[in-house]
């Protein structure tokens, strides 16, 4: 029998072959080869540089002194969909109550559920590339399809065919999942598109899933056009977002989806099923940084705007870098000429010249030939980073 | 288009079917027949009656103050898995490294997670029943099947007919799910069961996949049986375990997945795709509890030890009840004689006599004609919710 066992574990590692398929993140592969320069400047990650603001995280610590250690709400605590959904009706003029409003520990766990309730085997998701490379893997876990349509790059920045996208939802498509702001392009949809979309989805039936964590990381305007200022209350549209980016809480894991209140049974029937929510001490945090975090997020804004500017002005003047202008979120998204292998480049670029930055390769397709750069630091940091590059572009050979 | 929309909308609700026919919590339906009644007493749910002790929270507060609010490595941080592994090596012998452990947002998410590596469209899980309701659901999620095989009850506890297990497992078989000690039966596998179940699975190329969360919840020996005892290192064997009910962590979402090693990637990528781990303040607070927390596990044993014996006995001498003697966990599991909707029942008890128990229809097949109590308690409160329900056992009508 034992004998047996070994000859089927030698065939196959009996692990889903959809599973084993899903890339490991070429990020972090690029990170470990970073490993041992203790002076690289680490720019290859999404998350700002600063850690939580005080006032936060004493929120949570009062948490547990009163005990609050236990079981929480699947949808979240009251006080929590509360603050969320008067924080929306505040930016976006809309109507929304807590029964729109369900807590997920991050976004990505929003995502995942939102995808549970949404895609059954066969389904295809309709999106952007290049992408985040978690979104096209959630679909692909549930045995779902995705169908990616390019954004295209020019001086101005990236856009969107928004003809190609609509051309591209074909029978099997359920969803048309966006990021705008957009990671990792800086792209920021406009409200018309945002209308067209809307008009054919409800045409089709189809769902709009609309990942907007960067809405408030915009240096034009107070915030990015979201699918909540134009759909009805019934309309099939859910908005995933994010503590992380606005309240410098990445490693809290806190997130939330906007959906018509008809979907809160649903997704606390999936809650329970996957997590039971965050902890209740987070989600106290979380009331806190809603209410009275509005003046850091404004400083934050600030401070990655500098940040742009600085970033535009220095890759620009680069030889070899070809960048189109982030209209928005933290990231330049830049070509180098005559790069062929982003992954062997970014490797050579952190042990040769101390800086991190994200291979385009692992942002799937329309990431060939291009370098992630995450610009949520301080400017002195970003020109110590630039310095280097700029020797390194100078000096390197594709 | 917005009449077409209409017509869409009435016609189906557009979410998946398989979600909708998920149940929502019945337990949950019955603790809102409470509401209102403010001295109910709740022992409905499977959560400690304390609050995490105040040197685990500190470690939390304490990783704040240093800035710890930042992403955390997908496998959960270093400190954590060497002292789950270490915990782990002490209770069962074994040569465990932290590259068989992978931390999770509790032990709900270490089961979707598995799942998720394991389980295509179609493949089934063969598991017991009675059992709690979360663990169908998952499989289902994943468009997969479930396989429920009775246990059976006794004076003496719940048993398993192996044979019966065994013989589910026909051809679309992929995972063998077992929850030993049981919620909600408190029965708990022997170790020769638990080495047939793990021959057959080498001989059959099937997981194990083990649900050990109230490994430490017993009280005739130091530790349940486990999986873990018997494994191999390349053995298809999965366990799942969690803070939740050792350190009385229920609300801080943490457990953690026991693997081959050769599994490390893939639970990486997943925990990535689902939510990325627990926070690290979390973490730290979970490497205190291992560390440092054996003195109060014995001490909450101790005091489930006491509750358990005044459970076996009030109830077996209450009329119309009939209790098969839990091994393990922190439940009765009890019949009533002539009782024939379970939910209704459990509204009725709440609402007239202020006990709040889960009604056995949440358990699925095996559960009609039976409530759940939670003795996680403290004897004074016990013995008033015994009091309330000889009261009402003896005034009721089925």
């Amino acid at each position: 029998m034992v004998e047996l066992a070994r000859d089927l574990s030698e065939r196959s590692s009996g692990l889903r072959s959809a599973i084993e398929a899903l890339p490991a993140s070429r990020i972090r592969e690029v990170a470990n080869a970073g490993i041992g320069r203790e002076d690289a400047i680490p720019l290859w990650f999404g998350e700002p540089d600063l850690p939580t603001p005080g006032f936060i995280c004493d929120a949570a610590a009062e948490a547990f002194a009163a005990g609050d250690t236990f079981y929480q709400p699947n949808a979240g605590i009251d006080p929590l969909r509360e603050a969320l959904s008067d924080y929306m009706n505040r930016l976006y003029g809309t109507a929304l109550a807590p029964a729109n409003v369900v807590v997920s520990a991050s976004a990505m766990n929003a995502l995942m559920l939102v995808m549970q309730a949404l895609v059954d085997p066969g389904d295809a998701v309709v999106t952007t590339t290049p992408a985040w490379p978690n979104l096209p893997a959630v679909p692909k876990i549930l045995s779902g399809a995705i169908r990616p349509v390019p954004l295209t790059p020019g001086n101005s920045g990236w856009r969107l065919d928004l003809d190609r996208l609509l051309d591209a939802c074909g029978a099997r498509a359920k969803v048309i999942f966006l990021n705008s702001p957009n990671n990792p392009t800086g792209w920021m949809m406009t409200s018309e598109q945002q209308r067209e979309v809307l008009e054919f989805a409800r045409h089709r039936g189809l769902w709009i899933v609309s990942d907007e964590v960067y809405a408030r990381i915009v240096y034009d305007r107070p915030v990015a056009p979201s699918f909540l200022e134009i759909a009805e209350p019934d309309d099939r549209v859910i908005v995933v977002n994010s503590f992380s980016k606005n309240w410098a809480m990445t490693g809290w894991r806190l997130g939330w989806i906007t959906a018509p209140a008809g979907l809160l049974a649903t997704f606390e029937k999936l809650t329970e099923f996957n997590i039971a929510g965050p902890p209740g001490f987070v989600q106290r945090a979380g009331v806190v940084a809603v209410r009275d975090g509005e003046p850091f997020v404004e400083q934050t804004v600030a401070r990655f705007g500098q940040a742009r500017d600085l970033t535009v002005a220095r890759l620009s003047a680069m030889p070899r870098v070809l960048l189109p202008r982030p209209d928005a979120a933290f990231y330049a998204f830049f070509g180098v000429d005559g790069m062929s292998d982003t992954v062997d480049f970014a490797k050579r670029l952190v042990r040769e010249a101390g800086v991190g930055l994200a291979p385009g390769e692992a942002f799937g397709p329309g990431g060939e030939g291009r370098l992630r750069l995450c610009f949520a630091a301080s400017l002195p940091t970003l020109e110590r980073a630039f310095d280097r590059l700029e020797t390194f572009m100078r000096g390197s050979h594709p």
